[in-house]
């Protein structure tokens, strides 16, 4: 089950990331949530792609390595539709030894949660994450939706695949079978900028951001909170980390760190 | 002429930014033309301030001093107008050991230029970059403007404090007395910009970007260049940087590197 398009990320560079990672024994930070990474990859003009709609590689090989690394660390991948819509994405883990990658079953793969609050996404057995799955090589999709009857043919389609919608009202309950102790959140702009609002920013655990050197110019996808102001009304910073740890990783940088509540 | 706020950059900072200054022989890599550094410092949503005709302080203490020991290192530090009206900017040298900071006379003290087209900065005695120059702790600085007559109380102002008008025709052309060998360009936002676009990038020789952990949020002054596109009308990156490195700095990053032509 050797794959040609299996990364690998070496030993060497884990140790960086190990102390912002969930605990391997499950344990989380608050209790009932599951610990939460916000994850990312930017231009230095904090820009995640080019265009709206459009997929712009900006990070390098190593930098992708390590997400499908962080991938493997987490049980859920939580993106929002617009980033379904315009990437297509695969949101599978491509580690060498995960399951489907060097391994039988689908140990090590995260289960690729979809904020679609009116079931727009329009998935198909083309799209990729469902080739992904055919191929043995990822989990289907949650879709979480706040519609009470989500459409009846995908239903059936996603149930097909093992995946399912979640209706947001049961998000906070769930059947025990498919606990998640920890998600990754990959955006897109929208699930980031609302995140990192005040009334938000407290449900994330860690923020790694990778940074490109790279402008990719005004018109752009851009990660930036709204606005805060102080009780004067004097403008403030929307969010500042803590902790801050940079790697330098090829030519690109992580950052890590926690927000500031 | 010890001095309380004098700033220390250790040696062993040092080091990492070498291969990015000027050639201490005043060898130039293009003829007649200085060595220009492009610097600045911005948060991680691109903004150098939280609003227009603001000053905001974004990076830590280690770079500031770092940003001091490179005014060491030029002849000249360039803003553009609004830098000036918005910050009332010293634009002097306080590394301990330089002329003014515990030194005599001057020496180390980067010649202010502003770039003022149309001779709008309304400068007095007590703007802070005359100050120091009364204080003996920094150049009066040389103003360039398009006016062929720039107003004559600011032209007597500005030669009483040993400054001069330059016009815009002129730049090119020099005395000889005051060659600028290094230039150091810290902004605003409408500078750097334009310094990013394709016609200018091939003036900048190095550029050496900080980043602060904080996201100032929507609305701020933002470094981000005008879009390009190749020759089929897809947007492409507006500027790329080669030969990065990134250095952490405290809670900072410093990100050295050479535009892409």
């Amino acid at each position: 089950m050797a794959s040609r398009d299996a990364l690998e990320f070496p030993e060497s560079d884990r140790g960086f990331l190990e102390p912002q990672l969930p605990p391997q024994d499950g344990s989380t930070p608050r209790p009932d949530m599951p610990f939460t990474t916000l994850t990312f990859a930017t231009s230095l003009d904090s820009s995640l792609a080019i265009s709206p709609g459009t997929r712009t590689v900006l990070s390098g090989p190593q930098s992708k390595a390590m997400t499908h690394y962080l991938r493997s660390r987490h049980d859920g991948i939580l993106i929002g539709v617009g980033t379904a819509l315009a990437d297509d994405p695969g949101l599978n883990c491509r580690l060498t030894g995960v399951g489907g990658y060097g391994k039988e079953g689908l140990e090590g793969q995260p289960r690729p949660i979809v904020i679609d609050p009116s079931a727009r996404w329009d998935f198909s057995d083309d799209s990729k994450l469902f080739q992904l799955c055919r191929q043995g090589r990822g989990l289907a999709p949650w879709i979480v939706t706040s519609l009470p009857e989500p459409p009846a043919q995908k239903k059936e389609k996603l149930e097909q695949y093992g995946g399912r919608f979640l209706q947001l009202k049961m998000v906070t309950l769930d059947d025990g079978q498919h606990r998640i102790d920890c998600v990754m959140i990959e955006g897109g702009a929208q699930v980031i900028n609302s995140l990192l609002e005040p009334q938000s920013m407290s449900l994330i655990d860690r923020v790694i951001v990778t940074i490109a050197p790279t402008w990719l110019g005004q018109g752009g996808v851009v990660v930036s909170p709204p606005r805060r102001f102080d009780g004067e009304g004097n403008a403030i910073s929307a969010a500042r980390l803590k902790n801050v740890r940079w790697y330098p990783f090829g030519e690109d940088v992580v950052l890590c760190g926690q927000v500031r509540i």
